[in-house]
Parts: C-alpha cells; sequence; structure tokens
C-alpha cells in the first residue's frame, strides 16, 4: 500500500507541526500568526529578537505531554515560557522552535497548612502563591523583584532569590517537588512533601537547569508562617568600603536580617530625583529590614544600630510608624525605575564573596572611566548577590557594544574574586558564552553529558546556558543539524 | 618485540593491583594483610560483613588521584569510606574492592571569617570543623548524633542532618564547593565560596550521591556565628498524637526552634532506666530548644509554652540553670545507648510530612504488635523525619529476619503517607532494593543514566543505592561482568 509522502519542504514541515499542535490543543491553543507571534519574539532582555515558528498556551500536564510528543518526533526544539521576565534571555525563541508557554496554567492545586506546603500549576505567578495563602498566615519566601509577573516555572527554571532569600533561601531551598514533561513526552514526578530523597537529588538538579532537562508542569513549594511583623533601618555611610564592612560586621554577629539591601551614590541619586523618598545624601546606603515578634524585632534592631555607630554612619533612619516604614523601602523598589527614566540600561547578576564588596566595587568605578559609561550598584548585599546596572544610550551607535563588553568584565571580575557568573537570573542566552571563564571543558563536558541523559535530541531550550559553539558540535555529533 | 604477558589469574591480578597502589602511596598507604583487613570488612551496619581486596589510605587529592587512575584502569571497583558510621551500610565493601578511606586527610586547609567559610580535606570529622572555628565565634551547623566520629565525606555523601537541622538545614544547605576525583583519576572543582552557580547545580547533585559519582577530596563549608545562647524546655504529654499536633501548632505558628526532639513511652522507659534524667512517667515528651540573645530566648519559650498550654500537657519542665539544661538533654543524648542496653536494635531513618506522625506512629505500634517485636521512637520531630528503633534478639534464628520485614513495612508506610525511604542516613545496602517502592522504573532509569555519565564503567561504590538486579544487568551491558 503506498503511503501519501511526507512534504518535507521547510513550509511543508511548518505546516504540517502547526496542525499536529492544533490537533494536540485545538485552534486556540496555537499561535502561528505573525502579528501575535510578536509578543513570543523576545523576553525582558529586549535587545535581542527572534520570532519563533509558532506559539503554543497548553493547559494541562497531559497537553504539555502532547506538545513534546509531536516536538520530539518532529525533532523540533522547544523554547518553555514563563512570565517572559527573564533579563537574562532564559526564553528567547530560535526561528525553528515552538515557544511553550504555560501563562494558561496558574491553577493552585492543592494547600495544606499541616504540611506547609502548596501545590501549583507552574505557570502560576509568584506573587498569587503568596496570595494563595495568606488569609490563612502563610506566605512563599523567595521573592524575585518581578513578583507581580514573573511565574513559578521561570522562578523554577533560574532557581530565583529574592530580598527575602538571606533569611529564606532562594527556590531551591523552597520548592519540594514538580511533575515533569520530559523531552519524549513522558511524564514524571520528582520529590513531594517531604525531606530529603532516596538516590540522586535530581530535584536538585532541576531546579536551576534553565529549561534544559524538562518542562515543569506543577510545584509542589513549602509556604511558612508568616512573620507577626517586619521593621526596616536605612543606614547612610560615606563610603562603600565602610557599609560593606558593616554589612559584614552584622552577619558576624549571627544577626540575620531578612533583608540587606545595598545602593551606592549614583543610584541614590536617580533615585531621588525620580521617587523623592527623602533618601541621605551620602555615597552608600544600606536598608536593613528585621522580623518577628515585637520583642524579637527590638531585640534584633537594636544591636544592628550598634554596630552600625561603630562605623562611623552619616546618618541612621529608624521607622516610627508603617508609613514611614514604606518611605525607607520606596526609593530601593523604585531604584529600577528611576534608573530606567534617565538612561538605558542592562541590569547584571553576579555573585561575589562577601567580603569581597568593597574591592569589587572599587574596581567597577575604575571600569566605569575607562569605558566612560556610568554605572549605578543596588543589591542584595547579605549574599553578595550584585546587580550593577550599566547606563547607556541606545541611540547612540557602539554604546550597546561597549555597555556588553563593560558587562563581560564585570563578571569575569567576580569569577576572579571567587566568585560566580550569575546569582539569580540565570546564564540563558546572556551568558552563554563567558561559561568558559568559570568551567573548563571537562566541567562543561559533564554538564552536557547530564544533559544528554535527558534531553538526548538536544531539542529543549536550544542555543542557551552552554557556550554556543558547544551546543552546534553536540548537535552536529548527534545529526542534528 | 615481546611484551611481558599479564599474569590475568585472579591471584596475581590481585598483586598487580596492591603493587601498583605501593608503588603509588607507600608501604604504609595500602592494607592487604587479612587481619588488619578486618576493620575495612563492615561499617556501623553490622549486621552485613565482607573484607575487600585491600584498602588504601590516601593523604592528599593527588594521592586519591593516583589511586583512581589505577583502579580505573585495572577496573577495580573503590568502595569510598569516611568514618566507617554508616548505619546504612553505604561503604560496606565487596570482594573484588579496594576500599577507599579518608582517615589520614583531616587538615584543615583554609579558614575565612569574612566570607564565613572552612575549607577542609574531606576526612575531617564534622565536630572537629566546629572545634577549628569556636574560637573565633563560630560553628558548622549539620550535627548528625555520630558528629564525634563521622567524616564531613560521608556527611557529603548521605546528605546528613542532625537535631539542628530544623533550623540550619542539612548538609546540602551548608556546603558551598567540593574538589573531587572523576572515575578516571581527573581532579575537578564544582561550587566555592559563592552563591549559586551557572549551568547545572553539580554540586546538588553530587551531595547526597552516596559516593556513586566521585570521591570528595576536599569541601568548603559555610560557617554561623555562634548563637549568644540556647535554652531548652521539655514537655510531657498523654498521647503520641497529642504531642504531634503541638509539634505542628509550634511550627505553623512561625516560630522556628533550632530542635524539637521526640520521645515515645518505649524510649522515656528504657532511658530512665539507664541514665535516670528524671523524666516524667507519661506516653510522649518533646525537647524544644531555642537560641538567640536573652530576649529572643525569653520571646520565643514563652510563646512555645503558651502553645503547649492549649495541649494539656503532662508537665512543662522549664530550665533555671546550664545544669537543668543539661539534664533535660541527658535522656535524649543516651537514648540510643540506652536502647542497645536492653536490646540488639535497628535503627531506621525514613521521612514522613509532619502531619502523618499520628497516624504512623499507630500503625507503627500496630506492626510491632503484629510482628512480636517491641519499637522505640526517638526521633528530629520538626521536620518529620523518624528513626524508629526495632528490637530484636541477634541470638534467637529468625528474629534479624522479623526485623528486616519490619523495618521494611515501616519504610513502605513512610512512602505511603507521601513521604520517603530515607532522610540522612541515605539508601547505601539497607534500602536498595526497596527504591523500586519509591521510584518508577523510568525514574531509576534516569538516575542510572547520569551515574553513567560520572563513571561508565560502574566502578564507584558498587552493589549500592540501586536494586542489585538493576545494577548487575547495567554492569553485565557494559560487558563489565
Amino acid at each position: 500500500m503506498d503511503m501519501p509522502k511526507p512534504d518535507d519542504s521547510v513550509l511543508g514541515r511548518k505546516v504540517r507541526i502547526v496542525r499536529r499542535l492544533q490537533a494536540a490543543l485545538g485552534d486556540k491553543g496555537v499561535i502561528h500568526d505573525p502579528v501575535e507571534l510578536r509578543v513570543y519574539e523576545c523576553d525582558a532582555l529586549t535587545a535581542y529578537k527572534c520570532p519563533p515558528l509558532c506559539a503554543v498556551l497548553p493547559r494541562s500536564t497531559e497537553e504539555v505531554a502532547a506538545v513534546m510528543t509531536v516536538c520530539f518526533e518532529e525533532s523540533v526544539p522547544v523554547v518553555p515560557r514563563g512570565a517572559g521576565t527573564s533579563l537574562a534571555g532564559g526564553s528567547l525563541p530560535t526561528a525553528d522552535s515552538v515557544v511553550l508557554g504555560v501563562a494558561r496554567m496558574n491553577e493552585v492545586l492543592e494547600t495544606d497548612y499541616d504540611n506547609r506546603f502548596i501545590r501549583v500549576q507552574a505557570g502560576r505567578t509568584n506573587l498569587s502563591v503568596t496570595a494563595a495563602v495568606e488569609e490563612h498566615g502563610f506566605f512563599y519566601a523567595p521573592d524575585p523583584s518581578s513578583q507581580l509577573a514573573c511565574a513559578i516555572s521561570g522562578n523554577i527554571a533560574m532557581n530565583s532569590g529574592g530580598a527575602h532569600c538571606l533569611k529564606y533561601g532562594v527556590t531551591t531551598n523552597n520548592l519540594m517537588g514538580v511533575k515533569m514533561v520530559m523531552a519524549n513526552g513522558e511524564v514524571v514526578e520528582i520529590g513531594g512533601a517531604h525531606l530529603d530523597a532516596g538516590g540522586l537529588d535530581l530535584l536538585g538538579l532541576i531546579c536551576g537547569s534553565e529549561g534544559q532537562l524538562g518542562i515543569v508542569t506543577e510545584a509542589t513549594l513549602r509556604i511558612l508562617a508568616s512573620p507577626e511583623g517586619a521593621w526596616p533601618v536605612l543606614i547612610g555611610f560615606d563610603s562603600n568600603e565602610v557599609a560593606g564592612a558593616c554589612v559584614s560586621d552584622i552577619i558576624k554577629s549571627g544577626i540575620l536580617p531578612v533583608a540587606i539591601e545595598f545602593m551606592d551614590r549614583p543610584c541614590i541619586r536617580a533615585t531621588e530625583a525620580f521617587a523623592g523618598a527623602g533618601y541621605p545624601d551620602c555615597e552608600a546606603l544600606l536598608i536593613i529590614e528585621v522580623e518577628g515578634s515585637e520583642g524579637e524585632i527590638n531585640d534584633q534592631l537594636s544591636r544592628i544600630i550598634q554596630i552600625a555607630r561603630r562605623h562611623d554612619p552619616v546618618e541612621i533612619r529608624e521607622s516610627g510608624s508603617s508609613e514611614e516604614s514604606a518611605r525607607i523601602w520606596l526609593g530601593r523598589k523604585s531604584a529600577f525605575g528611576a534608573m530606567g527614566q534617565i538612561n538605558d540600561y542592562m541590569c547584571l547578576d553576579g555573585t561575589i564573596p562577601v567580603s569581597a564588596l568593597p574591592y569589587v566595587l572599587k574596581r567597577i568605578g575604575e571600569m566605569s572611566t575607562q569605558y566612560g559609561l556610568g554605572v549605578g550598584n543596588v543589591f542584595h548585599a547579605g549574599d553578595g548577590n550584585m546587580h550593577p546596572l550599566i547606563l547607556f544610550d541606545a541611540n547612540k551607535p557602539g554604546d550597546l557594544e561597549k555597555c556588553e563588553a563593560f558587562g563581560a568584565d564585570i563578571l569575569r571580575l567576580c569569577v576572579e574574586v571567587g566568585g560566580c557568573l550569575t546569582g539569580e537570573h540565570g546564564v540563558g542566552v546572556e551568558k552563554r558564552d563567558l561559561m568558559e571563564v568559570q568551567y573548563s571543558a571537562s566541567d562543561l563536558e559533564a554538564q552536557m553529558s547530564v544533559k544528554d541523559v535527558f534531553d538526548p535530541g538536544w531539542i529543549l531550550n536550544p542555543a542557551k546556558v552552554f557556550p554556543l559553539a558547544l551546543t552546534a558540535s553536540r548537535r552536529a555529533e548527534g545529526g542534528l543539524e
């Protein structure tokens, strides 16, 4: 019997793939109109854009499995997308890929206050996880700045942190289990409502793997009892070095504030012009927040202030009311917006040992002069996670390239002082070619061999994380292109 | 040219391997005398014994690499051994294996108080890590009961916890980096003195991998500022259920004690007879310890006592002095010794969602009657990590087998209520054939495929973790036996 011959022209293949996906999800689940597709051509790293072959919006694990089965059979690359808030290009498509968006997967599946967990579909936004449990007196701790918009699936992919992670840890410390669709469409469950796991820690491996190993469709998350109260104090200093030394002394004393945020003069200036929070005119300021019962809060604040006094602060601003507390946070929370008002900027994300802070800030200042581009520093100081904002003019030819070179130099500096290329944004497209600064060829080979196990066809989130040349040769070896 | 023919008889091979290892380590680094080898024929799971081919005691990463190079070339299985305190047979040899002991690798390599880490050789004992930093006001948090003897390398292999892990997390939460020798003798470094990592979380994968992926020779560990003080309270209850409910309410309230230890009546009785700590005569008791400044301690204790009062306690025993505090802990710390005085026992290790405690304790009691073997329960209640002690008579034929069957039933129960086969002891030999209770064939295949990447010849810590039949077929596929 004669089988109809498959149409293997590029267009024929594209039409076939879209038809198969429509058969799996219905017409409304597949977006292939070029105008509608523009939403999916980039994420928050808007400097890079590429429209995909099509985008799909499944509603359940079963539908994700149906999509993966089609893509696996057709060897189509799949780009998983949470809310598209990645600053590292984590969900940037390639032209031959299907973007798999989880925006319609946002249900709460189970809440269990006795065992302190919530199970959600992975497309649910970070803040709405807390919203689902807060009237019972609970919250979900990791709180990236984008928490209003970003999805739990993206938090898991990038192992996201946030201001509160000094005390509560990052996503990997608050994730108990996942349901995941493998590259071939098979559905697996990893971890659950219990501590630890027998055998290899595959849950830890999945968290932070940037969509390279599978598509997470459901997550079991640890929820915590909301503290009785929280109270900030703002402390201004004459120099970055002294502010850094104060951070180090607070941590050494055994106090664990819930947040220690650091802003330098360029950031303070921009923020004041924009939000008028009334910050002191100084070189560096810390916003330190503590949590607990009234007794605990008073005890911790008084010890922090005592330590700060030893560092000759320009100003110690205690809060007397919740209005004053909100005012202390106002400038910090507007910092990124304020910098965006006065300039285009690129937000970096590197991690360093806390004691290297003064040296790294000094070197960034020197490089800023050398490149002729301004930098503002605003970051989570307690855990050494830096976010330098490099200012540039997108309309000035050559400025973006200079900015990229400057950014790469800062990240090389982070590795040089014993730190790491990334803290919470991931590698994505942005830092893939810097991975060789941190890792040897055999380190990268080990990481890529682990990906081979989960995704032998290298169809999951292509051209990310690993240096482009290595990914290309991996795909070529497998006869993939 | 004629090469001398290798002697491939079993004995000839053994002699050649020992000679090559002696050439690498010197005579004193290799133990092959049958009498001296008896030390290495088992670990703390003494029910299983097997003398190895030989044992080696390298002193440095370079010497470990030299050993692995020989073993890789000769395809000899290698059994890594910390201090031999594994309760799951994690360092039980096979007859054809080389035991690689790290007992001579116990140096402190670096301490850095500003960045709060210590770098040690992996054979250093857990408690001596704290000893190295305590006069500077720091400590290393994970504290397994065997902390006087057990090695950091074993803590990493099993992802060990301890009484303090409720507040400070387990080994994986306090491990920043490792130096590791791969199966082929190559040396790699993973992680370091910084938060997070680019690419896949290989450090998380190594932690808890039970020596299946490589030999950890150095570890960078997070150290924490010692609390100003710590204070316990002992609370007795009329039933296990009510004690369990009290634990749940304390955690729900947002208080995070540093330890919540649980003992049931059989344990209380045995402990009283042995140590005479003066514990109340009741069904269940909790020992709850809080840490911090005096203000924080008082605040937390008064809230805990307020919650406990709602559960109609038999007794609330507050401590008025450090002597009284020591007395409160005395019974708990002697519990295992006390149980050992009155009986042979097998110590299990499973994890359950905290709310399942009352049900699981009730079922264990019913099974105890059914099997005709006593059980004592003493465990870290705050995080659901149970350690039932099954009592048996080693001299009574059939009792050990009954005890093993009972233990397997308890672990199946843990999985059934949404928990896990292990908490902090690992799978080892003890639970390898129970892995199929928790994991599907494809789950296990994924884990074994990851091992393939690191140890293609399956020479690292043979016949552990994975069901024996699966390991055998893996080695057969590779033409390994």
